[in-house]
């Protein structure tokens, strides 16, 4: 068979490396504050895994427990700490809407998850930089960051074309449209000139930037097209449900498809190799290399200027 | 029975004919614009209602509707139209999360609802004010805003104490805890003094001051109370259960309680007056008052100073 399969390991690798040198350059080493307050033991094994890749290569972590009931003070804490350069949390704490309020109390100067709303803004709006002069870069979050990176290591992003344009051309779809990947993701790529088919299990939107990419960010319209018809107009389709009985139908995909899976089940048919040119089994060895990258740039930034 | 049934249109009363002497003396009337994005035929009425209640008042109403798909952008443009003093959203839009992210598209300068990340951080923490040097006030959320007035006009808030200290010796149980309602007013009544047991299907938490309120804010724990154990300290027990069958058992309540429900349906049963000292079956015309005069606040410091 001819179909490539790209193990995120090797995607993250360069991204390694580059941290390692980094980090090994610097007096201080960055420390990334992570707070665990849930009971999810998903989250613990998670935890474990950030303090292994941060040990590898050089940045500090801690994992700090907590009642959630505490959380807020402990995130204002870990924000007025000068000691403490990144932040993460731990979700879901209380599920639903009153996660959304946490996500803002993380400081944007130490939040490496990118889920503040400053961000969230920058990113749906496709601007790129939180100053004028374009030197501090917003960030981005990890996951749907993850998936770009991934993207332009196996060939997606077009580099012959302007940057920014570089998926002008390409129709991609994303099963999953959570606020924590899925929507943000749909918004890079369609910022980045492709058009979207985001879909979840109340239907179907399309993201795009107009014919030409004559808007300078993406529009969102509710569209009739169905999952098939997505399906076959796809150069990529990147799936994302959390449910180890969801199979997409191979039989659906454009042949010589790319095929990424960012959910821990396998969302693809075992057959996929026989249709797909590149298949990306999972992306989270990418995903933990862009939450360090993260953390590393904001620590640059918390030595240099107020963000 | 010696029950006293409190109608939320007495207790607006004097707020409205408040409202109307502000407005008339005022040369440009305040225009509120609210935003119909959803299919939501009970969003409709309201938005008919709250049309017909600004034209008692003398304010300016528009209803804007709009897919929900261009709602973003709608309320950006809003933001920045200096004819335009206040804003609000009828939710859901795309319902959980995302809703969240469009609270806070909507300006803090013109976010009637109080429903920003600002004002929510201010009024968890009992930060009243916007400025130091406290001659801005922050936006309070309509509903928690309308049970407080609520509160304070039957004589719940004890004015022999300190402002803010007025709750002080009161048990409050509130069968709620939304992001919009719930949530926010345990906030307010602990950090007014009270001490809170805040119910929904998840359990129990309790907010207070401490002891003595030896603390400026409140905190909340986990606790393993019941609900007939949080019933039978209460003084005052507040519900907002949105389904037709629920209803307190009355039998669990203080003799002498202070029943108020703010749920469209009726959460306490039909003997409530047999027991409870003061009855509101309704707060819906309080909000409407609150929503006024919070548009009357913002109007107010968009003409003075930047928010």
């Amino acid at each position: 068979m001819s179909c490539k399969t790209i193990s995120a390991a090797n995607v993250a690798e360069s991204f390694i490396s580059e941290l390692k040198q980094q980090i090994t350059a610097l007096e201080t080493k960055p420390l990334l504050v992570a707070f665990l307050a849930n009971e999810d033991p998903a989250a613990a094994k998670y935890a474990e895994w950030s303090a292994k890749t941060c040990a590898e290569t050089g940045l500090r972590f801690e994992c700090r427990r907590c009642p959630r009931t505490e959380l807020e003070d402990r995130l204002i804490e870990a924000n007025e700490d000068k000691n403490v350069h990144g932040i993460m949390v731990y979700y879901p704490v209380f599920g639903g809407t009153q996660d959304g309020y946490i996500q803002n109390i993380v400081s944007p100067q130490k939040d490496v998850e990118g889920l503040c709303f400053k961000y969230r803004y920058n990113m749906y709006h496709n601007v790129r930089y939180l100053d004028k002069e374009n030197t501090i870069k917003c960030i981005l979050p990890c996951t749907p960051l993850a998936l770009v990176k991934i993207l332009e290591y196996i060939g997606a992003y077009n580099k012959i074309l302007n940057y920014g344009d570089r998926l002008h051309g390409k129709t991609i779809t994303i099963i999953n449209r959570s606020e924590v990947v899925g929507r943000p993701l749909a918004a890079l790529l369609a910022n980045d000139g492709a058009k979207v088919y985001s879909v979840d299990v109340d239907g179907i939107m399309e993201l795009h930037r107009g014919q030409g990419l004559h808007l300078k960010k993406h529009e969102v319209f509710e569209t009739d097209c169905t999952l098939p018809e997505a399906l076959s107009r796809s150069d990529i389709v990147i799936t994302g449900v959390p449910s180890p009985t969801y199979k997409l139908e191979t039989a659906q995909l454009k042949d010589g498809v790319i095929a990424v899976n960012f959910s821990t089940a396998k969302n693809f048919q075992d057959d996929i190799k026989g249709k797909a040119s590149i298949y990306v089994p999972s992306v989270g060895k990418v995903t933990v290399a862009m939450l360090q990258r993260n953390l590393l740039r904001l620590f640059e930034y918390q030595t240099k200027v107020k963000i």
